[in-house]
């Protein structure tokens, strides 16, 4: 491990995650924080200003330490809710346009990184602003990625499925997977079960759902749901498995429409970057359709991501700074 | 009109109505109570006896003026959360098989209509209750339905497709349209607007969300949801408009997969039966997709349903009795 050379910093809307790491990127240190929708603005109700307080506080032992260090954030803190907005970069676009295009505070010592837009298979506008920093990662970590065409998934509220085609991000396409999921478990009759992330999901009811959903994959999802429900009624699921039947189901339909839309042509396998509670249950969708996987830790990602970003950002100011 | 003759009741989870009729099923009055969810039990925490006195009180001012009335219910005041447990009738099922498996209370007077079940077209359990009654009724405000193949739906919180032939339910499939749409709108950020069935729908974000859909009806319509939000942000949708969208969405997908499932051989026109707010959206959706819908009023269908089981069992007393 060197000595502390900057700041990253992955800060979602609930959620804030600082690492304090060395020159190579190497964790040493780490922080939580508020998210970004729960930043509240002060007595002049400047959003930018309480973001800025938020930030200062945080890193405050680590700058009496180290002295003023080099960040570098991506996820909301670029959004309209954000400290301040940055761009959308559009797609297909190379890796560098996203470190060109980041958003500089704090007298050039912070960078925001930009998100990224396209229009999708679907043709219908997409976005996406935390995981392109996860792609520049898995490029980092993964080099083969750089070539030829790969096909990746980043599992979460709102999967991203990327298409990437010489390390340059061709398109991508949204499904809010986990955010369906959560909000039936909580709000429908069909689950009756609150999601809870720290319970294990029940394997069984998951295939159950995967092998559902695979006698059928042309239906409708509309018509696949009430099964959640009229399978308790007729003793085919265990009541405190139908959150896991219906993430079988859930999961097996994102799959098969994406690989569907995306993956013609595209050889296996694809990448799955993301938490270890999810991507292993892609996997086996994947799996269950015929299709290799190779897992990569999202949070590594997302960290080797922010690392590039300052590196290139610190020689651009060595160049020209 | 004639003299009061009986009670038709439909009793939901969330709310209660019940119509005092004459012996041809004409509507006298009506009365709101609670529904079935709503019903507390007594002291003694017996659920029968807080259904009864609910309704006796409910009734006792007509009871008063016009002696003892018989009555006929149906919906969910007849399940697990009811008065007391009517059965499910398998499919394929004939009306007379309804009126005979219905549950006797109150000495006699007052008949639960079961609810139906059948392995639908997706090989799952399915159930309905409280449109069982709605489907006796259309057949007989609509004879033509005694005849030939007919295809059926009642829109709702969950949408019932049903497969008539001669006169006979063969299968159903259950779709929660109702339910995903409010469950969308109040709890996820795709929408960000809640569902207020009070304000009229956006026809032209409606309009638009089924076109979308049918740009690519195969498409899985996880991968289309977050459109409701990507719209918005790309200044393609008006922000108060993507519940319309959403809606479109929906109902596109319900039509769409229904269709390709059940109407193989069937000739247009489905039946529409249901709410006004409701059955022209599907008319619509249907429309676009070149089929033709005739629309029949829900709760006069209830009716006609409820009337129609009156009649049968006040002749089999007659008879037997």
């Amino acid at each position: 491990m060197g000595a502390a050379s900057f700041i990253a910093g992955d800060w979602g809307t609930s959620h804030l995650r600082l690492s304090l790491c060395d020159a190579a990127g190497h964790l040493l240190e780490t922080r939580s924080g508020p998210g970004a929708a729960g930043v509240v603005g002060g007595r002049d109700g400047s959003r930018e200003r309480a973001f800025e307080q938020a930030f200062a506080s945080l890193v405050a032992h680590w700058e009496e330490t180290y002295g003023e260090l080099p960040a570098v954030l991506c996820g909301m803190v670029g959004s309209s809710i954000g400290w301040t907005q940055a761009p959308y970069v559009a797609c297909p676009a190379r890796p560098e346009q996203l470190v060109d295009a980041c958003v500089t505070l704090r007298g050039g010592r912070l960078h925001i990184v930009p998100g990224l837009s396209c229009r999708n298979r679907l043709d219908a506008p997409d976005f996406m602003r935390g995981e392109e920093t996860q792609i520049l990662g898995a490029l980092q970590l993964v080099p083969t990625l750089r070539n030829a065409t790969r096909l990746l998934c980043l599992p979460g509220t709102h999967t991203k499925w990327v298409v990437l085609q010489d390390g340059v991000v061709r398109e991508f396409l949204t499904a809010p997977t986990g955010e369906l999921y959560a909000v039936l478990c909580e709000h429908s009759v069909l689950v009756r079960k609150p999601a809870r992330a720290a319970d294990p999901i029940d394997m069984h009811a998951f295939q159950q759902g995967l092998a559902q959903f695979g006698e059928f994959p042309r239906a409708q999802l509309l018509h696949r749901l009430f099964e959640c429900r009229s399978r308790q009624l007729a003793g085919e699921l265990e009541p405190g498995a139908a959150d896991a039947f219906l993430s079988g189901l859930l999961i097996g339909s994102d799959v098969h429409g994406a690989l569907r839309l995306l993956s013609d042509g595209t050889p296996t396998p694809v990448y799955l970057i993301g938490s270890s509670q999810l991507t292993p249950l892609y996997a086996l969708a994947l799996g269950s359709q015929g299709c290799e996987s190779i897992e990569v830790d999202g949070a590594a990602a997302s960290l080797a991501g922010l690392a590039h970003v300052h590196r290139c950002r610190s020689a651009e100011v060595a160049l020209h700074g």
